[in-house]
């Protein structure tokens, strides 16, 4: 995990597979969601009370590599590394490894942006947080 | 809807928002995917017996710019249009509107190949199909 | 429809599909959700915009019958009848029918009741709701 | 957990939250039915490939008590009892308790029967897995 700023491990659920027996494509953007989440509340930020605050983290844009799919059963770990690109943009480079082989199956990049009452604010106030944690967040 | 070859009107269904209060942003590939589907039916093709055949329609690429969120109660049209890449991949340039004002909410780029038992074949099976229902496709 | 004071015909998407190649169980709850906000609407009166007043529907139970499973493709109608129980229960009787042949599908009651700020409040408010739209409420 | 068969810890994720703040109703099936996947893993069977070999344990009716709900970051146990009602009936009973202060949230019981090739057969199939794990189911 050395290149990465943190990991979660998950198991696939019979229910979030479809009529092709594997893990709906959906569904992965519900993991890497939920990975961004637990990385937020590790550096003492929490989604629902940001929220309530006022303050948004927005993706603004989705990318995803479909390599090979999870199946019924597989446990999986989600990757995650935080990059920043000009003031506004918070970038999560995440990707999905099947943990029986560490195999690749989904690499993504999660662009976002902050939001305080639906107008954007500059990245530096979760570049903060995440500074606190002793993450050093890369520009690109 | 002279730019695309198909589309669909949907609603916002309560339970597909989140926490924010407006449609999560995995749930639009749902949407997206859904209206593939609709337009496979419409040529001609049901994406269930295909798999029972065998022949999997196999998403590798998504790529989603969110523009502006879906709400509950609205309504929304998903557009499609068909492309080639190559002798592999379908290419579905995707958008969702809202109906009131015509807004474009999310714009998409799916890529597909097909499979058969696991293994690609060529985009031509596909392509018959399209060609038959009087869709020509660009190759790009 | 005789019977019901409401209904909405959907139709199942791929994705609402789980391994077994049939409607997941937990998708049904969806859709009688998703009828039972429709009828609000359509009496006049909003989930979202409720909850933002911190007035709350909220489901105390679920019984649900599975009668026989819906498929990709299949077209259906859900139907809802409303019944009073005591001071503060609201109950949803509802059914699901597959279009083709009305087989019924799904059978299902929902008791919910009215919270304001968190705190039970009399049926009453619904109540009076559904007269204005000329619906008269049995007593069970 | 003396009174129950197995138990399994699972934490909320934000997306499975709706308007209300809270995690919808729909998801708590999700929940019983992946402890319900997990605990026939953990006695040997395998629901996906049971699936394959044309035998699915199909749920025929789920009655859930709503007592409280779950919120954005809620670790939760879900617990399962099997008993077994006449020749063809397995039941489930369940419950969902939070974490931090062991509080009741949900309460269900799910009934099901096994059918092969869409034809119900005798629940001595499962039950026979379950006495070898050391279970001693209860006819009720």
């Amino acid at each position: 995990m050395s290149d990465f700023h943190f990991e979660l491990e998950l198991q696939v659920r019979d229910y979030e597979c479809d009529i092709q027996g594997i893990v709906n494509n959906a569904v992965y953007q519900n993991y890497l969601e939920h990975c961004r989440h637990q990385f937020l509340n590790a550096v003492g930020l929490d989604f629902a009370r940001l929220h309530n605050d006022g303050i948004d983290a927005v993706v603004i844009k989705a990318e995803l590599e479909y390599k090979f799919p999870l199946r019924p059963g597989d446990t999986f770990i989600i990757q995650l590394k935080i990059k920043r690109h000009g003031p506004l943009r918070v970038i999560f480079d995440q990707q999905i490894l099947r943990k029986t082989d560490n195999k690749l199956m989904v690499k993504a990049r999660i662009t976002t942006v902050l939001t305080k009452n639906k107008r954007p604010i500059s990245a530096d106030f979760l570049v903060e947080y995440f500074n606190r944690a002793g993450i050093v967040v890369e520009e690109i």
